[in-house]
């Protein structure tokens, strides 16, 4: 055990040396203590184009913080999509060490794993606070850091979009039956609740939805909120806005690669730490604000916000069950996770409807 | 203009050595650079006892934090209410210099500056999420520092308690009339608009309130919410339990004086800044599950949680109306702040409406 313990230090001290990041008080003999560190350089890519709305602006954000926090001794180097790896190539690269991190979305490595896509949220289920308070206070963390470890990863919160539109489409849905058939872009566990009322689910890469929707290839297309729909056009050949129940508030990630993250100081991990904290409110945050700008403009070109049909909503409710159902007898891993959310629900939300949902209805 | 260019250069440096905050990189010949920085300590007082549930704990991690990420090079002391000076003494405190900073709440002070009332949000108005999205993209967070300046304090937003219950009843309300002449413990503004519907408001320290209500010399208080309602006991005499409105979103300040706060080094403001953006949200996240957990506690106990009667809310509404248009003739800050909020919250209010408000509905 002594034996053991001698070796964990003298690997630690090693690690330290390795990364560069060395720190050291010294008590002068006047005056008070002053503290060393060596500079460190981090490279994360992140899943979208370079300056991306919110989402890019506030990963830059947070290098630019780290750099002012650290004194300029922690540099995060931030490459948008295809510059290091493609878009979805970055899980891989930061857990082989080709890079050191990256900014994207649980979601997308549920082929991974299929647990992923739970901590970016489940249909009809928690929003962005509850999710927050489930990784904080309800084990939700634990669960991703030990499942990210596998594949030497270690994430934090990055990010959240808030309550996501529900899509555009051509036509208005007055009944569930108006979505038979319908050939709408909408991708993950949002995509197969939908297909279980209907629609058939198409997966088309950005550049090509406008065109898609225009010429009626497709019936509809979901996005994100109008902050980054508005970009995109879609108002103007799919004007009927539905409101959102499929995303409902969905996490970003910020994920490091484990041994490097491990190897930073305490100071440097720290100052990670904090500042994700702070960038992942910041986000939401500015989500709501461009979105509530964004809104205001869509109305004023005209578009028709509309809710979907409660047949709708309550169809969408059976098969999100079936779909948890079903996902959880294939992954041990999903089960588990899901219990833990569905646990942390039953607590949190009796207190957020009776607080903020009642408070939203009765101002 | 060299000239004062120069002075104030020189300005900046002599501050820097003053406040002990120098800070150097040396570019080594080999290897990377090294920054070195000498040890800082701040002393802050609270409006709350030692180890207060999520507001005191919640400014002891933001020292803890502070620590880390400076290498224990900046050290923030957190004094409890009554230590160095009494709770509601600490503005004046840190105006003058006597202390470093604080933990409280901007309504306290609207004896001072009615305005300061309006930066923890208006009874009916903007929830904690709205308003932080006022203080960082409304303009609201500049004014608030313009106002503060003019005391030599230089505030952050310190946290936030979501949605407050709006009290505790020894009997039900079943109208506006039960309100008449009812004797209620009620600070600040959410008082003023009681006072307009009838209800006679009483101030009284924490300690006298469980006996006056169990003896019925007053009828009814409000306090925060479950999580710190639980402990104080009033389910005990007071059973009915409303929901709330005077209270949306109370922001917490964490406020420093100003001529001490320039005079710290670049990156232990922004260490003190983007920690305190994590402990704001922190704090409405940990109020968010302590809440949920303890509201859970009081119904197993027997509470009736109800709903003020719509008539209660529509007279409420008018009342706050009447209050702000009161306070606007009386304070050209107040109007200044107000005008501010309310063109935001125009903004704001649609958007947040359809989406989190219209997702917890049909969830």
């Amino acid at each position: 055990m002594k034996r053991r313990a001698f070796l964990a230090a003298t690997a630690a001290t090693a690690a330290a040396t390795m990364s560069g990041c060395t720190r050291e008080m010294i008590e002068g003999k006047k005056g008070p203590a002053v503290s060393r560190r060596k500079k460190v350089t981090l490279k994360i890519a992140t899943s979208w184009p370079a300056h991306f709305p919110i989402m890019g602006t506030g990963v830059e954000w947070f290098a630019q913080e780290v750099k002012k926090l650290s004194g300029g001794t922690l540099i995060v180097k931030v490459y948008p999509k295809n510059i290091l790896v493609p878009a979805l190539a970055v899980f891989d690269a930061a857990s082989g060490g080709q890079i050191d991190g990256f900014h994207s979305g649980p979601y997308y490595w549920k082929g991974k794993n299929p647990a992923f896509a739970l901590f970016s949220g489940l249909p009809l289920g928690m929003n962005a606070t509850e999710l927050v308070c489930w990784m904080e206070y309800g084990g939700g963390y634990m669960l991703w850091r030990e499942l990210y470890a596998r594949y030497n990863l270690y994430p934090f919160m990055g990010g959240n979009t808030g309550v996501q539109m529900g899509g555009w489409f051509r036509k208005p849905i007055k009944s569930l039956a108006d979505l038979k058939g319908l050939k709408m872009r909408i991708p993950g566990l949002g995509g197969e609740v939908m297909a279980r009322l209907g629609v058939n689910p198409i997966l088309l890469p950005a550049g090509e939805i406008y065109t898609a929707l225009e010429r009626g290839t497709i019936d509809a297309t979901e996005w994100v909120g109008p902050a980054l729909d508005i970009s995109m056009g879609f108002y103007k050949v799919a004007p009927y806005y539905y409101t959102g129940w499929h995303e409902p508030g969905s996490v970003l990630e910020l994920t490091f690669n484990k041994a490097r993250f491990d190897r930073l100081c305490e100071e440097h991990k720290a100052i990670i730490a904090t500042t994700a904290k702070a960038m992942n409110t910041r986000m939401y945050h500015e989500f709501m604000d461009q979105n509530a700008r964004a809104l205001k403009q869509l109305q004023q070109k005209g578009i028709h916000v509309r809710h979907f049909p409660q047949t709708v909503t309550e169809a969408a409710k059976k098969a999100v069950a079936e779909v948890v159902a079903e996902q959880s007898k294939q992954s041990a891993d999903f089960k588990r996770v899901y219990a833990s959310m569905a646990e942390y629900y039953k607590l949190i939300r009796p207190w957020d409807d009776l607080s903020e949902g009642h408070y939203l209805q009765i101002r």
